[in-house]
């Protein structure tokens, strides 16, 4: 049975681990924080590569960044990374075939083989974060766009310049969707600027209803976010993953979203692909699992 | 050369006309009113198919509505028309296959085949009318999702629930980039309920302010609606077709689209298939050119 050595390369951390053809993980998950500079970052992806490489038969590549068509490069902006990374010439980690691809995108291709959307031909992944990732299944396959960049999930949902993006754009689905969202919706529904997204969580399950409110917008904000996007793609799910998943009311949001939507009944879920759905979903493509 | 038999069933009327498999209409174009009764339609629809049935290779069908995967009925909701009409058995219609697609859909297969997205793997179509139709292509197909409902452009530009949209929710992309949208935003912003569209474009032309304050805003929201498509796509182009695409400046649209997406950059164009493009696309998906 094939195995990949699996790296997930984002702001913060940078992980690795060796995943089956299966999709299971046989090998401890190692963490480091991401180093600050271009050439450390190089430094540590080749150790990682040099250690594994010969136990593998092809190293995956989950990356922030959206990645080009052909799986080995970076194309376009990639957030909270040194600037130079999208330069990285991913091949000459390793005498083996490195494939590359978005860390939403393999996450939502793990979710589609091994997780909570697999069976489907057609799905939309969330991943409700500190920001708010996506990846789109479009008949079986990952939709990337003419040069790979598609699926960012910044599209507004108002055009007042309201909140400011991490896109350098304004009011994209992530300023409300993600843990940053709720944060800020809480500052101004509150008018209290040292709330964090944790105090609403904690509020609302202390059945606190100034934070409960809150947090009804919040998830609001999502389905609103969700019929879009179903009414685009007339998906048979939509999985949400990511931290903040966990406190979605997912029955209640497909209940309101098929009362809106103009296209066929579809349904929120959240996703089972575990924490390391992007290494997974990696691993899975570089071996071909389809 | 095969010939194809199309015809355009929308809510205001029903258009037939003989197409050729460049693309070509080779024919009048017919015009009537839909009736208002089932009956009536289905009537005309069978009339219109025996006096043209035995002169072409198949029957080509643009169509309001979803329509299903296998390209032979309805699925989901149409609007304006007689209610019993999802139920048309269309292959009953002729001993020759009845071939059925949505309009937007044909439409942006017509664009993708013969107009403004010729040679383009990845495009978004648009169409500025009194409503918003869409039609999306992906890797050189049309997006239909898991019901063949896909590419409905009821996205919302807020969520406050400001103004209503045909579909039964708020403030869809179509409530502000349609001529219905542009109508709106001349009454709320210049607080006068007698204007209409035409008032606009005509002060517009005048070089009124007040109308070209109205129109910028229009325009405004059209372009914030490409901005998230673009973002979800990455597409090669954004094609504008309607009615109302005409007034629409798709190169200063492009330059500020550009300046505001994550994925890497689009053009936005007018639509150049023609105001049958509808019935060329269904035509030229029945025959099979791709």
């Amino acid at each position: 049975m094939k195995k990949a050595l699996a790296i997930d390369i984002g702001g913060t951390k940078i992980s690795n681990c060796i995943v089956k053809e299966t999709g299971e993980i046989v090998s401890e998950v190692e963490k480091r924080s991401t180093p600050k500079l271009f050439s450390e970052i190089k430094n540590l992806l080749t150790e990682i590569v040099k250690k594994y490489e010969n136990d593998v038969d092809i190293i995956a590549i989950a990356t922030c960044g959206a990645v080009n068509n052909e799986n080995t490069g970076i194309v376009g902006s990639t957030g909270n990374i040194a600037k130079e990374y999208p330069t990285l010439k991913f091949n000459e980690l390793s005498k083996k075939t490195v494939f590359v691809e978005n860390d939403a995108n393999s996450a939502a291709w793990a979710e589609h083989i091994i997780g909570a959307s697999r069976g489907y031909a057609h799905s939309v992944m969330l991943t409700l974060g500190t920001g708010v990732g996506g990846g789109i299944i479009v008949d079986n396959k990952i939709l990337k766009g003419k040069n790979g960049a598609a699926g960012e999930m910044h599209f507004k949902m108002r055009t007042d310049r309201h909140r400011s993006c991490t896109c350098g754009s304004f009011d994209c689905f992530e300023t409300y969707a993600s843990g940053n969202g709720l944060k800020d919706t809480a500052r101004e529904m509150l008018k209290d600027d040292t709330l964090s997204s944790y105090d609403v969580i904690d509020g609302v399950k202390k059945g606190d209803e100034r934070f409960i409110r809150v947090f009804n917008q919040w998830q609001n904000d999502i389905k609103d976010g969700i019929i879009g996007l179903s009414n685009i793609f007339d998906p048979d799910c939509v999985v949400l993953s990511g931290s903040m998943a966990q406190f979605v009311d997912t029955d209640l949001v497909t209940k309101l979203v098929n009362s809106d939507i103009v296209t066929t009944p579809t349904k929120v879920v959240r996703g089972s692909a575990g924490n390391y759905s992007g290494m997974i979903g990696a691993a899975l493509l570089a071996m071909g699992v389809k």
